[in-house]
């Protein structure tokens, strides 16, 4: 099926605002096996609405239009669709209702200006909206679906999730569309891909692709087949052979960040952690602080970037940091063994090292961060070169920060 | 003059990358006071990309399109526009050198198929490329211009900036454009708003745009003279304009972020902080440290979540954590006190609140911050209620944190 997705917003045109609702529909369809072929992006304006429709029609099956439903004048997207398909607007009492409703929920005065809300097209299907007031429709012609949606991102998915792809997948009866992410972290893609060998034979039973950034590469995984059941086990068996070979590099099998999977690990085996950050900066606490729960097990961080601040808040000796420098494999593990004793947690977690663009030397390069974490069986501290800048390299540590402690609480470390 | 976008990509389509291409593009473009039209999206397909110069050719008078010029079999880019354009591609000589001496220049053995990166259109001009080996070119059409520009962010930007941008500027010849972007912070859209309330007058000499976000708004000037002397004037009359009556919250005169400018003003007065975070879970110290530098004026952070790091870290009594509370204004302020005294720096700030989405009480509702500063002057604490997600709510709160550094060390607090 060719889709056309048509986004509408001056905002988009002028760089203030990026067009992250395209990307999450392509995503999206993608899952299910309907990759998007165009994206059209213009501005609130009548002609070149016209015209794009004209477009789509006639080289896509099904178009997706996004934003211009508000209640503001330079919202034209409903009137110019209308005229497009040369239907009238009527007023539908239950989408009037409903946006009276929501009003008194909120127990704000309905403006006048909404009730223009509840008028539709007489010719289109109406997809309510459960997160605003403005409804979407869809107009169906000679075989062609158009969808109208709004451009807030919340109501958007909710009528993407709820009426849009549901409605492709049945047209499509291609079968049952299953996607699963593995996240894994701490391996290159290259690599991932050498100890991956048998690619070629994987495929035979599902699609792979391979997502890398900063955090680490995500595998997704999709499997078409006749019924639900067999799209898992076809899941299942894929994601099976490929545990077998990186097994340990395999944080979630869903689409999580790794702080998020540490969460239901520390939670799980009723474990506490501290943090000692010079490099990094505050970055791992911030990460780990952005889960909801995480007072449970995070009990404190000290971002010590001065050598004072090494010494009073995690007990490193002057005498250690004078002989190694602050930048050192002893210091990392004395920061760690601070942390952890002076909260008397579990775990205390380390970083420091030289973020850059400056500070770096001959001995000490710019990118180089020592690692450690300590529990009651010791202290391991690991030692790593980033390629990046000075974000990049806090970014990369921080993740590697928060995998040592993953790998330490699985006893792969 | 209209101006079409043609960005390249499967990545695109399907939500691998989100199109910050062509945001960025369209900044630049309003820059000039050259707004873009359309942007259309399409996947390295031949034919997809010969229909949209089909389409593009119609509509537009200027045509940038991006991605699709590298060495690899799915770059199609070049082929297909010459194919286009009815034109041979030829090897060149210079562009093949510049190619060789960056590979030498790298140490970097030069791969066969980057030898065909040489290889250019011939009745295209040259766009050199600074950042990689992909040359951009540019073909004239009846009176229409035809940028073919690289897909690589920083190869695409340094082409814009060097040869697009100037090249479109005089061919507008709509007189000098000159913008300036005056960044807010601590004040709402709507009291910006109602605060200049000659903006109609204002806009006499320049045009204003308003762009919000969590962190604050930024306010653009836009002005157009006929030299750079006269739209520098405009510029700064209406700066002055503007500063009259919302100066105490402008922190920039330029688009840098609040902690950058933070690093200017405490490096120029000689000043350290440290920091006592809660809520905001290290964040603070996060944005501190990454701006170049900050070691010279950033201590340390105590990301204080448990009470008993309160106490440890901070000196914080558990008398009056008991008393008050960890969320209340009493331990916000000796939290302050207590990194400040600890670290002997000239400032500590503080933060202590319910990011949520759970924790929340009648009295102490999600949201609630308490934001509070030390210095030889005494203690200042400030009151927030955030309305927005966990993540929106740290955000905002270490932006609050950020300002009441700003505003001690200017004298507004």
């Amino acid at each position: 099926m060719k889709v056309e997705i048509i986004s509408i917003g001056d905002e988009l045109l002028i760089g203030q605002t990026v067009n992250t609702n395209a990307s999450w529909m392509g995503e999206r369809l993608l899952d299910i096996n309907c990759p998007v072929q165009w994206i059209t992006t213009i501005g609130d304006e009548k002609d070149h609405l016209l015209n794009a429709l004209a477009i789509a029609e006639e080289r896509a099956e099904t178009v997706l239009i996004t934003g211009g439903l508000g209640p503001t004048h330079d919202d034209i997207t409903k009137k110019v669709v209308c005229q497009y398909f040369d239907s009238n607007l009527v007023e539908d009492k239950d989408v009037l209702k409903s946006i009276k409703e929501r009003f008194a929920k909120r127990n704000v005065e309905m403006a006048r200006v909404n009730e223009e809300q509840a008028m539709v097209p007489e010719d289109a299907e109406i997809l309510d909206n459960d997160e605003g007031t403005a409804p979407g429709f869809l107009f169906k012609k000679e075989g062609k679906r158009f969808f109208i949606l709004p451009g807030v991102p919340q109501e958007m998915k909710s009528m993407m999730l709820r009426h849009v792809l549901p409605g492709l997948e049945e047209i499509l009866s291609t079968g049952v569309v299953k996607n699963r992410i593995l996240c894994t972290t701490g391996i290159p893609e290259s690599t991932l891909y050498s100890k991956l060998d048998d690619l070629e034979d994987l495929e035979k039973d599902a699609k792979l692709a391979f997502l890398p950034n900063y955090l680490g590469v995500r595998i997704r995984i999709t499997a078409v087949a006749d019924d639900k059941e067999q799209a898992k086990q076809k899941l299942d068996a894929v994601e099976k052979r490929i545990r077998d070979k990186v097994d340990r590099y395999i944080y979630a099998d869903r689409d999580i960040l790794l702080e998020e999977a540490l969460h239901d690990l520390l939670i799980d085996k009723d474990l506490t952690v501290a943090v000692a950050e010079s490099c990094t900066g505050g970055l791992i606490a911030d990460k780990l602080t952005n889960v909801s729960g995480s007072s449970k097990y995070f009990d404190r961080g000290v971002v010590s970037y001065s050598n004072g601040s090494k010494q009073d808040n995690l007990g490193v000796s002057e005498a250690l940091l004078q002989k190694h420098g602050a930048v050192s494999e002893p210091v990392a593990a004395a920061m760690a063994e601070g942390v952890r004793e002076l909260s008397d947690t579990d775990f205390g977690i380390s970083t420091t090292g030289i973020a850059g663009p400056t500070g770096g030397s001959r001995e000490k390069p710019v990118g180089l961060v020592y690692i450690a974490i300590a529990d009651e069986q010791g202290t391991r501290v690991e030692k790593h070169i980033f390629p990046n800048d000075r974000r990049g390299n806090k970014v990369r540590a921080a993740q590697a920060a928060l995998d040592i402690l993953r790998r330490r609480i699985k006893g792969l470390l």
